[in-house]
This record gives C-alpha cells, sequence and structure tokens, in this order.
C-alpha cells in the first residue's frame, strides 16, 4: 500500500530543484518511494532578492 | 474561438521544461496555440531520484 | 503588519525566473519584502513555442 | 456517452451572450449539444472599458 | 438568525435574470430575504441554442 | 509588470454591468488597464427583489 | 423551481448505496425529488473494519 | 504525449460500474488509454429511486 | 489525539472496496481507526478494461 | 438520516462565540443536533472597530 | 467602490484576537472599513508552545 | 527538512484552544515544530450546545 508523505523542500536555484531536494531527504529513510505530487509554491525574500524557493510535495512510498 | 485541450508533459529537467514538452508536442497538430495554463505538478521517484517532472497542461488553441 | 501583494512576473526562461522578476520588481517600490507565494502558473507561445512564462505571486511585505 | 469540451467564448456585451457565442460556435460542429457548465469569467480592458467578456465553458455532447 | 437555502434559477435570457427568479421565487414563502449568492452557473442547450441559463444560488433569509 | 487590485462592483442591472462599473471605477485612478477576472458573484435584496448585483472582481493594471 | 437539501447517506456496503439510501429517505418526505450530487465521501471504521460509508449529498427536489 | 478526455459515464448499478462504462465507451475510439480520475458524481432520480449515477471522469491516453 | 494518514488503496471491484483494502492495511499497524474521509478517486487501465481502482483516503486514529 | 442546515452566527466577542450562537439558534427548532462544520468566517467592522464577528455553518442534525 | 486589501493579523491570544489587530492596524490609514473575510489561519510555535496565531485577512474598505 | 502531520485537536472553549492542545500534544513526541495550518473547523454538540470544538491542523516539523 502505498503511503503519503507531506514535506517542504527548499532550494536557491528554483522550484523543480526544491522538489529534487525534498524527494532526495525523504529517501534517505523511505526506500520505496514512487512518485510525488506538488501542493504549494512559496518561497522566503530578503534584502530584495529571493533567499530560499519553498514547496511543499507530498511523496508516495511503499512501507 | 479558443479551445483548451489537457495533456501531460514530462522532462528530466523540471518543470519548466515540462511545460515546454507539452507545448512542442501539441504544436505538431494545432497550428494557433496561444497560451496555456498549468493545473497539476506531479512526477516519478525511481530508487530515490526524481526520473521524470510530470504537469498537466491546458493548451488554449484557435482551430 | 504584512500586507500581501499580487502581481504577475514573466520571464522567457521558466517559473522560477518569473517569480524572481516578480519579487525584483516589487522590491523596486517595497523596502521589506519576506515572503511570496505562488498563486497560478500560465504563459504564451507563439508558433508554437513558449513565448513567456507567467507566474501569479503573492508578495507579503510590511509598510 | 457525453464528452465535455472545454471552450472560450467573447462578447462586447456580457457574459450571458459571450456563453452563447460558445455555444453557437461548437453547435457548428457538434451536432448533440446538450448542456453546458461556467468555469471561468474574465474579460479584457482597453483605455478604461471593458473590451471583451470572456467565459470558460464546458459543453457536453454525445457525438 | 440568517439561514441559507440553495436553489436554481433559470431564464431564457442570461444568468443575471435567472438569480432574479430564483429569488423571486423564495420570496413568495420566505419574507426576509437579505443577500444571496451565486454559486454555480450552468444551462442547458437544444439544437444549437441556449434554452435556459440556471443559476445556483444560496439565498440567505431570517426567519 | 501587472498588479492585481480586487475591488468590489455594483449594479441594479446585472452582473455585467456591475463588473463594467468596477473597471470603470479602478479606471479613474489606474491608467493602463489590461483584464480582469471575476471572483466573486453576490447581491442584495430588498422586499423580495434584488437590489444590487455585487461583483468581486481582480482588475490587472501596469503601474 | 429546484431546491437542494444537504443530507448524509450511510451504507454498511459502499458509497452507491449509501447514496442510495439518502435519496429513498429524502423521497419519504419530498415528492419531486429529480436529481443529486455527491459532496463528501467518509466512513466510520471499528476494531479495523469498515463499520459504515457515509456520503454527503445534495438532493434536488421541486416544491 | 497523454492526452485528457473529459466524458460522464452512466449506470444504474452505481459509481464503480459508472466509471467502466465511461472507459469502455472511450476504449472504443482510443486504444492507449491508461489512467482515469473522478471529478464529479452525480446521479438523477425519479418517482424516489435513483435511475442513473452519473460520473464525470477524465482519461488519460496517448495518441 | 486524533493523528490523520493518507494512504492509497486499490481494488479490481469498486472504489469502496478499495477504501475497504486501505482500512484494512492501515490497520495491520494502527489499532485505534476511528474514521476515514476520502480525498481522491482515480485508476488504472489496460486494453480498454479498468485493471484497478484507486482511492486516496485520509484515516483518522488515535495513537 | 442526518440533514444539514446552513446559518450564519454572530458574536461581538469572536468566531467560537458566533459559532456557538450559531448552533443554539438551530436549536430552538432542531431538537437532535450531533455536529457543525464552519464554512466561512467573516465579520462587519465599523469606525476601525469589529463590529461582530460571522460564521457560516453547517449544522447537522436528524429529523 | 469597496476595495480589498489582504493583510496578515497576528496574536498571542487566538484567531479573533488576529483579526482585531489587523483591522486596528489596517484602520491607521483607511477611514471607510466595512467588512472582512478570513482567508487563511496559520500561527508559528516555539518550544511546544504557539508563539503567535496568523491570520490572512482581506479587508474591504471604501475609498 | 520539515515534514507536515495532521492532527485534530479539541477543546471545550474554542478554536484557539483546540489548536494550542492539538499542538501541546504533538509536541510530546516531536521536538521541533516550527509552524502550523488550520484545515478545517468543526465540532461535536449534545443536547443543544457545543460539547467540542474541533480542528484539523497541519503542524509543520523538523526531524
Amino acid at each position: 500500500m502505498f503511503q503519503m508523505i507531506e514535506v517542504i523542500g527548499v532550494s536557491k536555484e528554483g522550484f523543480s530543484q526544491a522538489v529534487d531536494q525534498a524527494v532526495s531527504d525523504v529517501a534517505k529513510t523511505k526506500k520505496n518511494i514512487h512518485f510525488f505530487e506538488v501542493t504549494e509554491q512559496r518561497g522566503c525574500v530578503h534584502e530584495g532578492k529571493i533567499k530560499e524557493f519553498q514547496v511543499k510535495v507530498k511523496v508516495a512510498f511503499i512501507e
């Protein structure tokens, strides 16, 4: 059975890279990740520049 | 009159490239594409790495 | 108090760059931007190629 | 079986007329239209006046 | 206390007239209607022409 | 850069006219309005008759 | 004029049967039911087994 | 490339059977159907009994 | 305190059975399941026939 | 069978109190109220101060 | 014409107080505030305790 | 990396207190909670009085 885990990935470069980071992090503890779904895209700004792209991602794995 | 067609674009690189692939594919059969709207961002994972970014896109063309 | 301003950023390269452009533009008049939220991703197409990635972004600043 | 086709209707007069135009246009190629659903209402403006009311409409027909 | 009642109004002319018809009908049995909210806009089509504009409306009244 | 401003337009006649009034009012202070999006349709009722059609509209302009 | 009534139907067997039960129950007091829309699907569980499928349903009738 | 087609399936028995009918019907003209998504569940009623379960389904195929 | 876990249940027979399978699977590791909520209904197709009904379900348990 | 009734509760103190007022009011005519769901939180303001917190609430009762 | 401004109110005590703070802050620069709508409720936590309730609020005023 | 956990908090007093209880409970097992988001507000009623305010909350922590 697939289980969904919701996490937040971050990157200085962009949204795709933030998802990549989220999946990599989940992969450290969950071995059978199959797919992901982006549920939110945000980010934080410092002195007028984007400091961090943030994505909320649901990652599906089989336990 | 604009008509919307909903397709799924994929890319190994990122979401923007996946949209690009979707639009290119629709452009093979529809000549007058004007705009697109992203409705979903997902992807699949293999051995802890993103294998494919997937975007669901509504593409608007004039027939 | 945070205030949200909703703007549209554009880029020829991708969605992340379009957000970047939106934040940079808001930063010209608002000094204390803290975060942003993407609310829509669209784009326009010319002769079968993406001419512009467009993001609708809510930018939060303190006045 | 009903199939839904999504199109954009436009009118200088109003939203109801824009739906009317969308249905008339779809009726040129689809003979058995039964119902429609409005999914979006927008429009464009020129020199401070509404130039065009636009409705996104899902039109249901039997092929 | 306001109570919401959800009804469907119809008109051959347009959406605004369909809301008007819905409110008039509710007014036959509820005396203190204060406001309404449109929740859906649809319609049915016959021989390529709109036969009926339909609006789903929540009507708020005080009993 | 486009900026979105959200306003409420009203009319005794209908929703399209309420949008028209909203756009006209925004046009008094913003010179470069390009498009609008309807986000809500409501209204108020007095003695069983619609007193006012109300539309919440996001108006996009370039500053 | 159609009026919508929102009810919750339940069944030990499945969602379709729960809708069936909801419609049957409404039919005891409302004579002219025409259609229904499912707005939510839930259920309760006891000792690891589904005890009840629950559907929230809007039922449309003419009074 | 996957393309989504939106159709309405019906059944006298239940929602799952209505999806089954929708997929079977699409399969008559589209050879490579891969998956589907349910977007709406409705139905019509006659003399207090459900006459038809209806599902709106997006069916994804490769052309 | 209730905790929600989101999982995907599958069945060859229908959506209700897919929920049943999801709840049974969660029940192997969580003893106090109280209720569930369906958040998505999808499925996959092979050679024009539904191979698997899939439901995304939030299952609520007390730890 | 549960039936949902949608009402608006108000309070000068806060949202929780506004729900309380709504439930109390419904309880005057409906004896078997079981649960409620908040669907909207608004309020009105007079001379820069909140005059009334308003909640739209669906109240479930057994008739 | 009503204009909506979206702001974030905060409070150590609760959501209603956070809305109160948001309205008070907007009232410093906008004289004719009429109503507000809550669009999001969040908060931040420090050492296991809620440090701040946060509400995103659309405040309607007449300029 | 932030992980989101979805729980239900309850209180006899109000929604803010229910969130407080949810966060306190999560804090017993998760040490680094940073923020929360309210996703649903409900409650149960007994003999015409609110017995329990319930909030569904997503709590974000770093593991």
